[in-house]
């Protein structure tokens, strides 16, 4: 989902570095004092848009949330929204590739990991470029607490069945899985903007959480 | 699947006892020597009518099949097809409850165990009867040898859902899952009866493969 190329995008983005992070990685203090609080600290890695993570923050105020999206001309459409939403306080976004995530958390330092709707990657020689091939879970397992979770949603069947095997194969656990999820009582389920096409099609949606065993 | 009551079944049974084992409780000299020879034992806990297992025999003559039903009106269905495919020598039968296996099978005797379509119980109350529950895994965790391993089929999405959550909880690993076996390039699969009848539907069939982690 590259958008067409917005050439106001980073001056646009540099005026709301309150809540559209600039430098991710220069977090000295820690993303608690950020947010000026303790409280625990969900990320989600391809945020896209940002229908998902804005309406998390909204929904959760006692939860701090940061999107993270590769591309600029994605973000800062979340970044509009955001500003729609009157801007939660409880949450962050900036742009940066989920590969970086150790240069800009600290270990244990998050909750929970959000992967919505992560590109697929169909051929097997793009595997490594998938949200839940081992290298990504690597990352997860080290910036996540103890008993930290990931919550994955997705349309793609192959990639389901992918993760379900590469997360097993790390040594996670499944805590929860949907084959179905729209046809659950999910009354508390936000929606991404992928969901929203893709469940309107009547495809199911998959959906799992998992832990790390170790921790 | 408890078809009409025969009363012939008995007698028809002691006939076949070279098939159809009688006491698998008193099999004293382990199975391998029932079948002369050292090949894998693979086994199907709830084999219904005998599809799958008699295809199986057939199809590959260096592995021994155990097919293992709980009702003698449905065993019996399963011997008479047994009959018709002219009782293949790496083929037994019996009668017995799954729940069972420790009082037939000695530990690391077998090489694998098939569950195809197993009963779903979908009643949280009646969860323990379902035959990936974490009982029945201890089970089959003890009869099976080293990186034995579960080969499970059904079209039943909330069964496929609760046994992928169980045996990551228990601690086994995936190696293979398909959402929808039939999308895929299966030309050794081999079909049973309820597979028939779920594929021809248009069902999904859900499928996965997975081992004990210290075996
Ligand atoms: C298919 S879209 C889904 C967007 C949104 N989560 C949804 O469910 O509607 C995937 C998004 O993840 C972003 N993405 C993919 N790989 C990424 C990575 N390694 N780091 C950060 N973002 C990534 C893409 O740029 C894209 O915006
Ligand atoms: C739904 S049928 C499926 C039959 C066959 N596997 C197929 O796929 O067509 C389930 C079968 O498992 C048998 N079964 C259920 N629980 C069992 C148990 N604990 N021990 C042995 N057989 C069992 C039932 O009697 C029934 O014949």
């Amino acid at each position: 989902m590259r958008l067409r190329n917005k050439p106001w995008a980073r001056d646009f983005m540099a005026e709301h570095s309150d809540i559209l992070v600039a430098e991710p990685e220069k977090m000295n203090d820690g993303w608690s004092s950020l947010f000026g609080n303790k409280n625990p600290i969900h990320i989600e890695v391809g945020t896209g848009m940002g229908q998902f993570i804005i309406g998390m923050a909204l929904a959760n105020p006692e939860v701090n949330y940061i999107g993270i999206e590769h591309f600029d001309n994605v973000i800062v459409v979340a970044l509009e929204k955001a500003i729609a939403a009157n801007k939660p306080k409880n949450l962050k976004l900036f742009r940066a590739n989920g590969a970086d995530l150790l240069n800009i958390f600290q270990s244990n330092e998050i909750d929970r990991v959000y992967l919505n709707f992560s590109d697929p990657w169909p051929k097997t020689r793009h595997e490594k470029r998938r949200l839940t091939h081992e290298t990504f879970l690597e990352l997860y397992e080290s910036v996540l607490r103890t008993c930290g979770e990931i919550h994955f949603k997705t349309d793609n069947r192959v990639l389901f069945e992918f993760s379900l095997v590469s997360m097993s194969q790390y040594g996670m656990k499944l805590g929860y899985v949907s084959l179905d999820l729209h046809a659950e009582n999910i009354e508390d389920n936000i929606m991404t903007e992928y969901e929203e096409k893709f469940s309107l099609k009547g495809q199911p949606i998959f959906r799992l959480e998992a832990t790390f065993k170790g921790k």
